[in-house]
């Protein structure tokens, strides 16, 4: 077992390139046959990967049964994200999100779930049956941006469901704001409630003293992460850490062996092994690197008036290589920076109406930054009609309909039931938002970016909610579940699923 | 529309490329952003495929809601293929499949099941809590091996449970053998049944006249293909197409954004843009030439007595760029005939007690076979002690319990209950087959390949069943669902799920 520890070593990497180097004769899939089939403009760019492009092959192990070369990167990204297991994903954290959920829900079972959850939570949500709590997140009162869960919510909805099969945390959130998960998880695990915490946005976190520690220190059940977004692996390469006795892991790795492709990128889940190895063996030089980048970053926008960078006081911990800003003089709204930003050449990783979201990597560089500065210098210079003025202020952008007026108070939500419409079930009609008030909503409302549900499946249209979407919509944000025309979908058939 | 039918263009591709070319400065996932943080060991093979593993950025569109370039890259693939509605998969046909269930059943439901199906077929039961009546195979009489369904059977099981919530097809299988569809489908259809076709290994047919014909061709409502598989995309790229107005298309649609990541790969979903592509405008040139290589490589098996390629008579029709054959002499079983070919550098498919298949591709070479057939030369010319015989005749080895002695007849089988076991819900425990014999089999039990089951979870243990399991191990088959140490996995709380 000690040698299994050695970080130094890339295990499903290294036999994936040994078989490519014995300079093999290929009569297995894919028909790509180690690139030599690609199209020819294609080759320049895919045949590298593809010559890696294998299936379970001798020695080449399998995700669903690993036993060799998987099994052992996988024991070494447990070693190094400090998990007791630690599972490949191809299919992306949302792989994960779907396991945990379907693993610990029958139909009908309570699942308290923080409300600005991925979607793939809400898929798993409707898949299992299950009905949910959904807790809003804490907004910070300058900023409104999501910070987190409150313990005392937490400890509440526990009180009220102690029967729940689950808690389900998103932290950090996209815009890599997140709070103190230890107590949270403390509460949930003296209820005997397993906990899962979607981190997909955290995968960095632990890795160096200045970054959040790792979302597995809360002590966790479940901890999932997107390796493929902060970390230098491939998109859909994702981890499932799972640790400790209250959750039952044969029945979430059953689960993912159900919804995960019976043939997984090799290439996908080698750059998981990679990934680890750098983070294993060099991430805090390698953090340190884009922390003073990060820096920089900071600097440039503080050094100029007319930007601001969302600090919000509400977020016990800030991921330092996500950065948010907007344009304080309202002049332009979060998708009109960003546009700017993009015809630029400098490609933001999203924008509300208010902000404008970068995420750096272990690779941005000094220079990217001086870029992006640069940019920012000639969209504050140009000249051109102002935009249009935000319709609300800023601070009430990001309410959510169930905290108008302070009124979040004491009271645990009215857990909802969720069902997936299989054919011929999806009785809705499509209304004008107004038209819905007082009708069961068919197919969610949300904000996107930032992603924090208006309205969810099974919940009835409030007053308020069509209120806060056309505040969205007037201050210029994406709507999913907005129908071309405008419309949103109600339930015709009458019942709550 | 007509400009939306032009087969040469690659709307993905090339707007993946735009944007590289543009040398972009990336603030957005994923977090090698662009390759440059690739680990330094894996830029040489990575760094092509990172610059276009790109996310949804503007002009990229989304795979789940497609508007812009993945809508014309899936309606190019429609028009190819020739289905009305193409999506494409990146979690490989087991998306496909798992869609297709979860949207036609609901819990109780009946499915009519192919019984050698892909086990995302069983998985997708199991997620649906579904009902099947599964339909044995027919069995080549001199090869033993599987060659698809016979229409009388579809037309008995239909008779029975005209409720039906859909029929599951493979066709090709694993071998690359089946049957004439458009008769099942005929009778599916006449009963108002949805059929899915997982043609996962024959996304090539229809290409070329020498081909079996396009699995679309027959009518059936869905039909899945592992473009990866046989066409030259990447793994985990796959295309589910629909037709016909007795599928809820948007049902099986939610459940694909039910269940696959938000952060699918571009790399991958360019791959079965590119591959149509080449289908579309060469596909009949390239399979030319592959069918010729096929040829040569059929002439070298038929000139090497030791050898014999598998050309059942029950089989309607075989994929040419599958070929299966066995050592004839029975010195050497599948398996120990693919390791000698491995240990020679030439990589079969599959191999399993008896024969080994080898897939051939587009791109697979006339040197390819020829340093096949000197492999082949080499292991008939070894000295060596003589294999382990085959301990049953190769024609029982494939037979399923329900088909001893000629007794398959007119019966339909009962319905097998399938569940997915939760968190908690295991209450098996692991006995030596024998002992099984009676009770309730908790997980599949599976000769792989080629993937036929034994037994199924839910169904109850038979004494043939047992006895054909001992068959399959002494021919050195590998049998999915035995445990290490010989036992199966029985259910102890008494009831079928």
């Amino acid at each position: 077992m000690e040698d299994r520890k050695d970080q130094r070593r890339a295990p499903l990497w290294d036999a994936m390139l040994a078989y490519r180097n014995r300079g093999p004769v290929r009569f297995h899939v894919p028909g790509h046959k180690g690139g030599t089939g690609l199209d020819p403009e294609a080759a320049a760019w895919l045949s590298g990967v593809c010559e890696l492009d294998v299936t379970e092959l001798s020695g080449l192990d399998d995700l669903h049964k690993p036993e060799g070369v998987i099994a052992e990167a996988e024991a070494l990204a447990a070693a190094c994200f400090g998990a007791e297991r630690t599972r490949f994903l191809v299919g992306g954290s949302t792989a994960g999100n779907l396991a945990f959920i379907l693993a610990v829900c029958r139909p009908g079972d309570v699942l308290i779930v923080q409300r600005d959850a991925h979607r793939s939570v809400y898929n798993g949500l409707m898949l299992a049956g299950a009905r949910a709590v959904l807790l809003e997140p804490r907004l910070d009162p300058r900023t409104g941006l999501p910070c987190g869960l409150r313990a005392d919510d937490v400890e509440r909805a526990l009180a009220k469901y102690p029967e729940a099969a689950g808690l389900v945390v998103t932290d950090p959130n996209y815009y890599g704001f997140g709070t103190d998960l230890a107590p949270i998880v403390a509460a949930a695990h003296r209820r005997g409630v397993p906990v899962l915490v979607d981190a997909a946005h955290g995968a960095h976190y632990g890795f160096h003293p200045q970054l959040p520690p790792s979302p597995l220190a809360s002590g966790a059940d479940a901890v999932v992460q997107s390796a493929h977004k902060m970390l230098p692996a491939m998109t859909m390469g994702a981890l499932l850490h799972m640790q400790g006795r209250l959750l039952d892991r044969e029945a979430v790795e059953r689960a993912l062996s159900a919804i995960q492709t019976s043939s997984p990128s090799y290439p996908v889940m080698a750059s998981l092994d990679l990934a680890r190895r750098q983070m294993a063996t060099g991430g805090a030089a390698l953090l340190e690197r884009a922390l003073r980048v990060s820096r920089l970053l900071a600097d440039g926008l503080a050094a100029r008036p007319w930007l601001e960078a969302a600090r919000p006081e509400s977020a016990v911990h800030c991921d330092p290589l996500k950065v948010t800003f907007r344009d304080r003089t309202g002049r332009l709204g979060g998708r009109a920076l960003a546009a700017r930003l993009e015809a630029r050449n400098c490609w933001p990783e999203m924008a509300d109406p208010v902000y404008v979201t970068l995420a750096l990597g272990l690779s941005t560089s000094e220079d990217d930054i001086r870029r992006l500065l640069e940019a920012l210098d000639e969209i504050c210079a140009e000249p051109g009609p102002s935009e249009k003025e935000l319709g609300e202020p800023i601070q009430n952008i990001y309410k959510s309909p169930l905290q108008r007026d302070g009124r979040r108070g004491a009271e645990v939500p009215e857990p909802v039931a969720f069902r997936f419409l299989r054919a011929g079930e999806n009785a809705s009609r499509s209304v004008p938002p107004e038209d819905a008030v007082g009708a069961v909503c068919a197919a969610a409302v949300v904000p996107y970016p930032p992603g924090v549900p208006l309205i969810v499946p099974g919940e009835t249209v409030t007053a308020e909610a069509v209120r806060l979407l056309r505040a969205w919509q007037e201050a210029g944000a994406g709507i999913h579940g907005l129908n071309r025309d405008g419309t949103i979908n109600i339930r015709t058939d009458g019942v709550k699923p």
